[in-house]
């Protein structure tokens, strides 16, 4: 904010309100318009409005001393940030607020309730301050990325023939609060056939031998998330399946190699795509990897239009994966940290250099 | 849309997406910029835009022939959007969106591509057809609130003083699945202090003797939801404890007995209110409960602003609760499917009548 011309920032999306406040507002995801928000001055203290269900516990999680609250289903949460704004004599301010979160309803009431005031994006702002991470943000992702692998690992190692892939679904899922977690994030394993999509719904199919298992799964740690992703088989792999794996192993190493700092995020991209073709898998998706922090998508993603380099202290996700919907698919996911020298996994619970098999 | 003069419906929420569709696309949710979207025009058939990764399962789940697909972090999602109005001879169209759940950011780019286009909300036609339940809604509904009643009754059963309230939340997310849900949607299960707060974090606060748990919680059921409450004691219960317990019973009883058909929903709130000063309990939440279907909180609430009249085929939860944070906390929330004489109960798993005792 120190190097823009604005008055204020505004929070709104859960990951910026969590950046800002240190507490976690579980309802901004379930209840949409339940919106929880900080105002943040150039000059004096910060405002956390919340639904009234949530000041209790807001005032006990956030070092913020300001806390106000509206009456859910009966104030709109847009008046109690107007009030908040004009309290701070922002209502003609320059206001960044995050535009990609709000909505344009919200907007709209927004800019009827206080005409004068000057609304522009600031996702950049807190895109910027988020994107190398502090010592203590790589180890709470460090500690969570082994969680949810140990919470993986813990899975398939009691996965049987027969077993319904929705109840090894819910293993996951216990498995990962018991390895710390607050709450699973996205729990998509897959067994046999249903290896073939990205993110579908668990189903009940029953495990066969020789069946793949995919997982893509991440959970929530004090508001950060875990992402990763792992491949097993069932009993004895095939030889085909063994070659596919293979394959992917040399592409994921390759990947993650190329990521010393300094390189752009489209290089790391342009190795995989290299790499891919080279050993013979198809390949046609926009990005090898993504930024992970409080959200599962951040700055910088490993794509061909992503021009900014890496710089030590990035947290990155780096997928390798192919699928063949209905049918069959792979997939490895590790977590790796931008050291001065090169590239560091925090994913180091799980071997992945061959392909697993239960 | 026939009652009203739009050319065409564009859903992106994921309820009214999956309303639409009868498709579930996880990543709606996890991914703010993953948009799934549907054009719906007045005459001709419908589209369902997705992104690359989606469209194979999108294309298995829904009875929509014509799925296209943008790249993920390739195309922006509201270009797809803006050539399939296009091609659709849409371009100057008046057009019913989701401007609750687009963003302004959104807003802005798709008004710009397409500069003569005539936004307009449409939530209220969606909202109004989703307010009285098919048969086939009531009985998905009916078996998810029982699913996940089996889920929370197999949790509490095992509940041993010394547990962890951590691991107690996981076990709750296994069961939900071994039960039949497809995903937790939340699990805000908390023990002794920690029942004061309504969405808290898990902590790893271990059960006492005479500890109260309390759980409101919920799962997705074929993009369908739960969502219920219910209040137990570890070991014995004491006498403040089964007091404050049976006069909610009070509240909630009277509650659902008054949500008969023609019933203002305002009236039911009104008759929520008058038993908790009756029976001395504090209540200043707007609401005594909502209807529930394809997101947690529809319509109608039931809440004072609320004048519409309650009618058949309407599901609602009903929500009896006190808190004292960081003290105690307790909650009884139903599920209720408004017959043509009176209200029925759909959560029949679990017996509330007494503060259990495990």
């Amino acid at each position: 904010m120190a190097a823009s011309d604005l008055d204020a920032l505004v929070a709104i999306s859960p990951e910026n309100v969590t950046y800002a406040t240190g507490a976690v507002i579980w309802t901004q995801r379930s209840l949409r318009d339940r919106l929880a928000m900080v105002v943040w001055p150039r000059e004096g203290e910060p405002t956390f409005l919340v639904a009234g269900q949530e000041a209790g516990y807001a005032g006990e999680q956030s070092w913020i001393k300001d806390i106000r609250s509206y009456v859910a289903h009966g104030d709109s949460p847009i008046r109690a940030l107007a009030s908040a704004l004009r309290e701070k004599g922002l209502e003609a301010g320059r206001i960044g607020i995050e535009m990609g979160y709000l909505s344009a309803a919200y907007h709209q009431e927004l800019a009827k309730s206080l005409p004068e005031l000057q609304l522009t994006p600031c996702e950049s702002i807190f895109q910027k301050a988020r994107l190398v991470k502090t010592a203590a943000e790589v180890e709470l992702l460090s500690k969570a990325a082994v969680a949810t692998e140990r919470a993986l690992l813990a899975t398939y190692a009691t996965i049987q023939p027969g077993d319904r892939e929705r109840v090894l679904v819910g293993r996951l899922a216990e498995n990962m609060l018991a390895t710390g977690a607050d709450a699973p994030s996205f729990l998509y394993m897959t067994v046999g056939p249903n290896t073939g999509y990205a993110h579908p719904s668990p189903t009940d199919y029953v495990a066969q031998p020789g069946d793949l298992v995919k997982t893509d799964c991440g959970a929530f740690f004090s508001g950060y998330q875990s992402d990763i992703a792992r491949t097993a088989v069932i009993g004895k792999a095939s030889p085909e399946q063994r070659s596919i794996y293979e394959r992917l192993v040399q592409v994921h190493a390759k990947t993650i190699e190329a990521m010393k700092p300094g390189v752009a995020a489209r290089e790391v991209f342009r190795v995989a795509v290299e790499e891919y073709k080279r050993v013979n898998i198809p390949f046609s998706l926009a990005f090898a990897g993504h930024g992970l922090g409080l959200i599962t998508h951040e700055d910088l993603l490993l794509s061909d239009s992503e021009s900014a380099p890496l710089a030590p202290n990035m947290v990155f996700a780096v997928e390798t994966r192919v699928r063949w919907p209905g049918k069959a698919g792979y997939h490895i996911e590790d977590l790796v940290v931008i050291g001065d020298r090169g590239p560091k996994k925090i994913t180091t619970f799980m071997d992945t250099e061959e392909l697993m098999e239960l």
